[in-house]
């Protein structure tokens, strides 16, 4: 049997890093669809596993940092093999990012136990939220195994519905009729918050694998602003 | 006169990464110190100045972006000036969310405009925040220059000053005598969680000044949490 030429190496560290990014995003389907239930259903245990798992996920991002920064120093990639092990560090934070946000979320179940966090008057609304974000997750995570163009499309479209749904937030809270407590208002706003950003770090990540495939620049900046 | 060596020009082009780093920081500086002020003072004109300059923190972000991975292509350093690079690409890309928190309440300073944005029990508080949040970004951006650790234990400490007054928001917010009307309770959640967010990201500025200074990256964990 030969020895692994320097790029069949190569090729294969590069095929861990993608798995370990595909294991992060699992993982922050599972957050997001745990946190979104613990909110709707005011489960206390779930919301726990949820903050606790979160380390999972913080672990990942710290060994995928190490194996880009490795690959970088012993196989100097250049051109595109660069920009996948750059892209690949940003998704790692981007996606850490997004499991903070769950876990944000399952703090807020966990402070209003044995209460439903969000109000009656919000709860409708928030339930519409977790199915778009648990859709934007998932969509990142068949993205990242797919490359396909269209599920990034798909990804923005769920965000687009997330930014919908944050500014619907807004007018019930604001409406005159409805009658919130002050500390139904603040989760209102944190809760909505956290959905959002949610959305557009999962937009994010999307533009960043369309750009790696595309090589088109003009998708790919101030997705955050 | 010689030709610069290999060495010399990837330490120019380090140093012009650096001098890029430092350019956003100041230009944050100035965000933040001015969407503070338009704040406190409903400045309408210095809140859209604020809005309109953070295209230009954008822009640097970009041009790091590409110069950064143009050395990695071209120099393919090793050891901590690959690390040096790598956490380059990680504070320009925090700086830039530091620009886009000064822009969120450069917005909401505009959204209430001709009247003041906090509410009267709320002021106070925002003002220390905004001090607090103007005094993190002073030191990351002389931090960028000192490479200086008691800079670093600064900022830290201010982030916890904005820690404090974030949780003080809660207390005032939430306090049966206080009245606020439904807009002010959300403006003060958002303004809240805005300075606050600053803060953590001067923070992790910080941190990965302080690990390159080092080299111990127990301080450089889940800063972000």
């Amino acid at each position: 049997m030969r020895e692994p030429t320097v790029r069949e190496i190569f090729k294969q560290e590069l095929e861990q890093v993608g798995d370990g990014l595909r294991e992060m995003s699992t993982l922050v389907v599972d957050a997001i669809e745990s946190a979104s239930t613990a909110l709707r259903t005011a489960d206390l245990q779930l919301a726990e596993r949820v903050i606790e798992a979160d380390e999972a996920i913080d672990e990942i991002e710290r060994r995928l940092d190490e194996q880009c920064v490795s690959l970088l120093a012993r196989q100097q990639p250049v051109a595109t093999d660069l920009r996948v092990v750059v892209t690949a560090l940003r998704l790692s934070a981007t996606l850490e990012r997004m499991g903070d946000l769950a876990r944000h979320i399952a703090y807020v179940a966990r402070g209003r136990y044995p209460e439903l966090a969000p109000s009656v008057p919000m709860r409708d609304i928030f339930d519409q939220m977790g199915v778009a974000a648990v859709k934007v997750a998932r969509q990142v995570t068949e993205l990242l195994e797919s490359r396909d163009l269209a599920q990034a499309a798909g990804v923005e479209r769920d965000d687009d519905t997330l930014d919908d749904l944050h500014r619907e937030t807004f007018r019930i809270m604001l409406d005159a009729d409805v009658e919130m407590t002050k500390q139904e208002l603040i989760d209102g706003v944190l809760l909505g918050r956290y959905f959002e950003r949610f959305g557009d770090h999962g937009v994010s990540v999307a533009r960043r694998i369309s750009f790696l495939v595309t090589g088109d620049l003009s998708n790919s900046v101030a997705f955050d602003a």
